[in-house]
Parts: C-alpha cells; structure tokens; sequence
C-alpha cells in the first residue's frame, strides 16, 4: 500500500484530489496546519485516525513524518487532457456511486479496451480500497479521469471529434444495431436513475439494450459489460 | 415482506428449501416440535430471534401462530424437473458465492430471456434478501433452481437435449463465435476460481471472452451479461 508522510505532500495530494483510504495523526500533535489537514480529510471524506507516534515511525519508515501519513492512495487521477489523445473508447459514468460496480466498471473497460473511465468529482463513488479491490487490479492499467463538470467534459471531447453515445432506456437505437464511430465516449447513468436530463441532451446517439422479461434494466456494470463487449466485438480488425 | 406462522406450514416450508429471512419464535414458547424446529432452522442456515408474543401477534396478524413466524421468504425453489420442458436457456452456476452477484446475474438471466437459473445447494449463495435486492424483481418472474449434484444434472439435462457450454478462460471457442444449439445450458464459475475440473469435463464446449489488457477475468455477473445478451442477440428472429 501507497504510503505518503509529512503535512505539505499530503496536503497537496488532497489538494490535487488523491484518493486515500485514512490519514493516520500521531496522538498528542496539534497545530493549525494540521487542523486544517484534518478539515481537508473530512472535505474529502478520507478517514482520520490518531495512533501511538511509534505507530506512524514504523509505517513511514522513519520519524520525519511531522506527525501524519496518509495510506493507501490506490491511484492518482489522471486529467481529461492526459488521454484524450489517445482517441479509442472512453466510458463516462454519470454518478455511478457504488464502488463494487465502479471497480466492476474499471475491471471491465480495461477488458474491453477502452482508454480511460471518467467519473464525476461529485455524487459518485471515488477511488477506494473497495473499488480497487472490485477493479481486481484494472486500476493499475487504466487511467481514471475526474470530471469537475460532466456537461462541459461532453462538449471538449465533441470538439476533439469524440462521439457521445448515451446509453439509456429510452434510446431509439440498440446498442447491437447502432454504428459506433470512432473516437467515442459511452456514458452510462447511475444506478435506479440513469442519465440525468442535460447529459442526454450532451449525447449524440441515445442508445438502449432490448430487454426481455418484466424488469427494465440491468445493474450498471452489467450494462457496461454488454454494451463495451458490442463496442469490442465489432472494433475487431475485419 | 411474506409471512409464514404456525409450526406445521413453517416446517414443510423449511423441508422444501424455501429460503426464509429469518424466524421469529415467541419468548417463553418450547416443546419438542419448536426444538425441531430451531434444529430445522439450523441446517438450512436461517437466524433464529426470540421475541416477545406481542410482536408475533403484531406481525402474523393474529394470534394463532402457534409461537413460531417466519419472514422474507423470498421464493420457492423450482425444481429441475419443472424447467427442462421449456426448452430455451438456462444459467447454471458452478458455485457463485456473492449474494450481489447470484442477484445481478438473476435480474440479467430474466432479461436476456432465459428459462432459469440453477445454482448448487451447497457452497453457493442462497436466495436471501440481498440477493431478492440485487435481482431487481427478477426473483419474482425467474424460476430458481437448486442442484444437489452439478455434474448429475448437467448430465441429465444432455439427455434432455440440451448442449452444455462452459464459460472458461481456456476455452478453445469464443462466445462471438461459437454457434449456441437449443435448447441450451451456460455453465458460469465461481469468482476467482472458474469451473470445477468435473463440472469442466461435463461440457460440450467450453467458451472464452476474449479480452483486452493486462487482467485474466471480469466479474461473475458481468461475463454471465456479455455471454448471455450476445446469445439473445443470436436467437433474435432473423
């Protein structure tokens, strides 16, 4: 596991959005940096444990931590400028907020040969030891991308010449009949609640998955899975 | 939620294998017949409460449940017999034992429009709660059905006809490929171990996803989507 000690690296890194499982503070140490540390853990929902300072001298390997260390930063995120060179598929999940079917997510996309995922910096599972684990080692292999705004995100990949296929119940295409252009962005909605209004609007194509039976969807990352191994199966070389 | 009460209707419900949540048995009640059975409970791993009388009566609606409720019984095996005239397809389960999972690949098998799920009696998740959950009302429209033994019932749905297709990472064949017989049964692993060696050898093909990148598998519930909406999309009338 990840590990990062001293008050300035960590405070960048949440700064900068990296994902830590806890940030552990050697009990008896105080001081406004470190308090403002700790607002910014909670701001970031990233766990705060105090421990014995012996404790943080044996995980840091040395006693120069100045009282904090953080764990296990499954991964640091990269931008959208980062991979959108890289054309290929991206999959965009607008506020899917369980992290078994993010990891789910990543595991599968990387299996399928997208080029990145891209979440939302809001209303959505972040990058935990849960999804890393559900990623089943994906997330060392795929960039993950978090967007501050999904809406603006849809409009620069448009003008880098991306299309947007949303995926969606109510979609006049099927997924199997659909013509899939290249570079496209797939963009799935989360879970019970599928796009929301101006993300439809921010997609080209809308596109469903034909459902026999009396339900009317599927589980998210299953959805994925359907849709990126169509995406797959038909981007094979002729 | 049901609602079982009474020591009769509750214990040939335990001895048909229908899955309570749990059982209330009213403090102060006894007797042989409740010892069997709590000992019935047991063995079928449903929780036992005791609670007051007065919270039987609440939820039975009366008082004549014999101090004994039981709740969440969230359906009815099938058995193999009751599903092999329908022909079609059916999703057999080597073992799966994450209860999210048994549900998803429910709520998924409904909607590619199979014929049913069968899932071992042992080692295997059963139908609880969460699985009911994760299914999305798909436990309500899909039979389920418990095997005792794999092997003897794959061997016996070959007698009936059926062409047994084992999802494995070393298969020879691809699930875009291979051509897919009916009547027809997809034998999926469990997480992180795939088929049984004997279950394997009671395949008559065994069928890959072939994939991208740098890890060996997706999740259960997501190949069981990609394997059995490619075969939906097979079986469409042309």
């Amino acid at each position: 596991m990840a590990v990062l000690s001293g008050i300035h690296p960590i405070r960048e890194a949440l700064q900068a959005g990296r994902p830590f499982d806890r940030v552990l503070i050697a009990k008896g140490s105080g001081g406004a940096r470190l308090q403002e540390l700790i607002e910014l853990c909670r701001l970031a929902s990233v766990p705060v444990r105090f421990e014995p300072r012996s404790a943080l001298d044996r995980i840091a390997g040395s006693s120069a931590h100045q009282g904090v260390v953080a764990l296990g930063a499954a991964k640091r995120y990269a931008t959208l400028e980062d991979v959108l060179p890289s054309g290929g598929l991206l999959v965009v999940l607008d506020g899917v907020e369980d992290p078994h079917n993010l990891g789910a997510i990543i595991r599968t996309a990387h299996a399928a040969g997208a080029s990145a995922v891209c979440i939302p910096e809001r209303r959505a599972a972040g990058l935990t030891g849960v999804v890393a684990k559900a990623a089943a080692g994906a997330l060392e292999y795929l960039p993950v991308v978090r967007l501050g705004n999904i809406n603006q995100s849809l409009e620069l990949m448009k003008n880098r010449g991306f299309w947007i296929y949303g995926i969606d119940e109510r979609g006049q295409e099927t997924y199997d009949q659909v013509d899939y252009a290249s570079p496209a962005a797939l963009v799935f909605g989360a879970e019970g609640h599928g796009l929301h209004q101006q993300v439809r609007n921010h997609c080209d194509v809308l596109v469903r998955i034909p459902m026999a039976g009396r339900i009317a969807s599927l589980n998210v990352s299953v959805a994925a899975g359907v849709v990126l191994f169509e995406w797959k199966r038909r981007s094979k070389p002729a």
